[in-house]
């Protein structure tokens, strides 16, 4: 049975991607969600480029249809995103509303239809604070809905449940992640900013490593 | 806030609709999926009758860019709709991999962006025995992951979780649910057969409350 690795192009999920290779060998499958959010063309790129790196055809579900009923500054028809740390009250702006729950649905779906047992999923301890779908307790219901309401064929897996990005990055380096490849920045623009939220927290990751982010920014 | 209510056109989700509207009286928004099964044009056309009858505006999330990836016999690219009594291994075959995921999780981000803090769902214990995302265990868990995932914005309800469509039936009749306009038949046909699964046991619930179903059959 494959396992389908929700794979964004970010850090996170790049290194979910490598994990899920070292353990299950084969029968990997990555797949990414478009959805309208500013960044998510960058990340479709990217998205292609790790999956290359690692010689895996990226699957591609189209939510274009009906993400424009998401409101968040993370999309395309939101407002600006803010800068400044993580932690910030500000980066509440770019929760997308149901988002995590809406893509591991979708994959317990997917992988049903298409010989899969697991979804693995790159959520982490860095996003508990902001997002309410990334948090532990949310992790244990959502699986358990998901095992229950496919019969016990599907299961999700998040190997990074529990560890900061900093963890995360040492991990990746570990298993030679082509970080170079991947995208965080939230903005639309081509070289990352350095300066949303999520950049901030990346270049802290790899500062914590004593490593220098090898993506270029502006 | 508003209540989002699923409405697939069929018998449940209509009596849910007109529950729903017994109870909130207004600031109830009905929702339809578009997801290529066979019979979605008609219930589409069902769904579309209801909401007018109650002065409802009926929302529609578009899913067909990708609901190919699910597969079933009830899709339009799956095979044969099988003839019979519901609870014959059979209709199995008609599951829609991690269909009452996908909707319940689409529409918690949907309810979300759009002011409300309800979803209503139809599922009901008639479907238990094949469909396992219709079972209690299934919602209590999948409650749970919506309530956390949405930092408690958003809850599931599901007024006939432990009622049979007969009871549905009974609870409709009471609630003067316009049963002419609804479609239930899977198979993709004007007038409904009469023959697959979802007909036998929409009859049979009408025939147990002494009445005649109002639709007509072929």
């Amino acid at each position: 049975m494959a396992a389908i690795v929700s794979l964004s192009g970010g850090l996170d999920s790049a290194t979910v991607l490598a994990r899920c290779l070292e353990v299950r060998k084969k029968l990997v499958i990555p797949v990414f969600f478009r959805y309208d959010s500013k960044h998510n063309e960058h990340e479709f790129l990217a998205a292609g480029r790790v999956a290359n790196h690692f010689s895996r055809t990226l699957r591609v579900i189209d939510l274009r249809s009906f993400s424009s009923h998401l409101h968040s500054n993370l999309m395309k028809n939101g407002g600006e995103i803010p800068e400044g740390h993580y932690m910030d009250i500000t980066m509440d702006q770019t929760v997308v509303p149901s988002r995590n729950i809406i893509f591991a649905s979708i994959l317990s779906g997917y992988a049903w239809g298409n010989g899969g047992s697991e979804v693995w999923l790159g959520i982490h301890a860095g996003d508990h604070h902001i997002y309410p779908d990334c948090r532990p307790e949310f992790f244990a219901s959502m699986n358990a809905a998901i095992c229950l309401g496919t019969g016990n064929r599907i299961e999700l897996v998040a190997p990074f449940l529990r560890k900061t990005k900093a963890e995360i990055v040492r991990e990746g380096l570990r298993l030679r992640v082509p970080y170079e490849l991947t995208r965080t920045c939230y903005k639309d623009q081509e070289l990352a900013c350095g300066k949303c939220g999520a950049c901030c927290e990346r270049l802290e990751a790899f500062g914590i490593n004593n490593q220098k982010d090898p993506v270029r920014y502006e």
